[in-house]
């Protein structure tokens, strides 16, 4: 089936990438009682842009970089994206890494659908390969209660291994209509040790905010030497100022380094505490 | 004075960028006969920024960043901004890496200044530094014809060994008002062999349409761990779309290197053909 291809990533990069990642996820420590470890990570152009247009899945960076993020995923108990992500992309969200102890060791999808805009289909990438071993049903988090859901929509996805999970509205006008303490709570009562946040843009606008950065432990960007052009799916936080209402930086990373990997490079760091 | 210490860079990051560079410009090998040897360089945030906003001059890059940028300036026989950034932040525009053999080893500064915004004044920095054996004074491109420029603008720019080009305006609709063709031509027949184009955002923008990467001989860029946030001065040229209509990237580099310096990084490369 499509995109069954077995990846490698060399022994040196994931040394390098080490000090960065959250303890193997064989190991039951958990780094915090009421979250998991979180890493951010996702793939920009030179002009911060995750795509060419909403809705348009854009081939950013190279292969090496590819491995890297499926390096990544075995090293995560889940992997959260936004439902936009989802319907645009029709993403596998499995493992493909060569050597991995198969369905076991996968990590398990986390949709955040506030509103449960997704209707599970059977030939949705990710349920698919769920069915093949080769990947995990995801976690549903949305704001709908459970029992006000369609029933087909739930069958489905109860068949797979997967699930919905209620998440109480925050304050309505929050980006994303639930706190990240929330979710983040839910994903650690699952018994999820690590979280893997890859995109789209509404969910790393949001964990790039001030006000987010204590709740991420690692961020890991990926840089393609090229220029998308205006009108893009732009990574940007929203603007911050100071008590004099001067614009101050959004985000800046601490204890970086920069990895060159084929024609990209990738960024990692932790966010530094806000002044 | 203010800016007079001086830099140093490490031999090993000036072997590193070597490829990148035009021939000393203690040779007279010119690379074109119509126009210099074009470097871009400039330094951004992660999302693309060169400032917080229009006019707020933004402190991105580390020390070894701003010593690379004055090495890069040793090895240009001219350095050339728009007009708002020279308002913006009175730059001093010379070089102050150690051991550069006095005021004729400096860089000359390009003012694209088409409607002759600027009043050179004995205080502005740049003139400042020339009167200090620092740096030389600037050659202005403007549209305005120079026999209808106020009289007191033109003395005191000449006094300093600086002057005023005509440049005739290109389409009336055109970003810059001139085309970087004349703009370039007139610089070789100043006898100028090389030219590092530093900013601002909308010189730079310009230069990375597709309808000039072929004038454009190395682009060297410095990013910041950082993220500015929404409202920046971005970097991101105008949308390209392909045949159908459909957005395609703007711009891409070949020949990529990424020489890590600091907590920044920098990345070296040609801008490729259009397909």
């Amino acid at each position: 089936m499509a995109g069954a291809e077995k990846l490698t990533f060399a022994a040196s990069s994931a040394a390098a990438l080490e000090p960065h990642l959250p303890p193997p996820p064989t190991t039951t420590t958990a780094t915090s009682p009421t979250r998991p470890f979180v890493t951010l990570t996702f793939a920009t152009s030179l002009d911060s842009s995750l795509s060419l247009a909403p809705g348009v899945r854009t081939r950013l960076s190279g292969p090496a970089s590819k491995a890297m993020t499926h390096y990544l995923r075995s090293r995560h108990a889940a992997i959260l994206i936004g439902v936009s992500t989802l319907l645009a992309d029709d993403p596998g969200l499995n493992c493909r890494l060569a050597g991995l102890p198969g369905a076991t060791g996968q990590p398990r999808p986390i949709i955040v659908d506030p509103h449960a805009r997704w209707t599970p289909r059977r030939t949705d990438k990710v349920l698919a390969l769920c069915r093949a071993g080769a990947g995990l049903a995801p976690y549903v988090l949305t704001g709908v209660r459970t029992d006000e859901l369609p029933a087909d929509k739930t069958r489905l996805l109860h068949d797979h291994g997967g699930k919905y999970i209620h998440v109480a509205a925050a304050a309505p006008d929050a980006r994303l209509r639930f706190s990240w303490r929330d979710m983040l709570g839910v994903l650690r009562a699952e018994g999820l040790a690590s979280v893997m946040v890859e995109g789209g843009g509404h969910v790393i606008n949001s964990l790039l905010d001030p006000a987010h950065h204590e709740l991420v432990d690692a961020v890991i960007v990926t840089i393609a030497p090229t220029w998308l052009g205006r009108g893009g799916v732009v990574v940007s936080p929203d603007r911050v100022e100071d008590e004099e209402g001067r614009p101050s930086a959004a985000a800046r990373l601490c204890g970086v380094s920069w990895l060159p990997l084929g024609e990209d490079v990738v960024l990692c760091g932790r966010l530094q505490a806000a002044p």
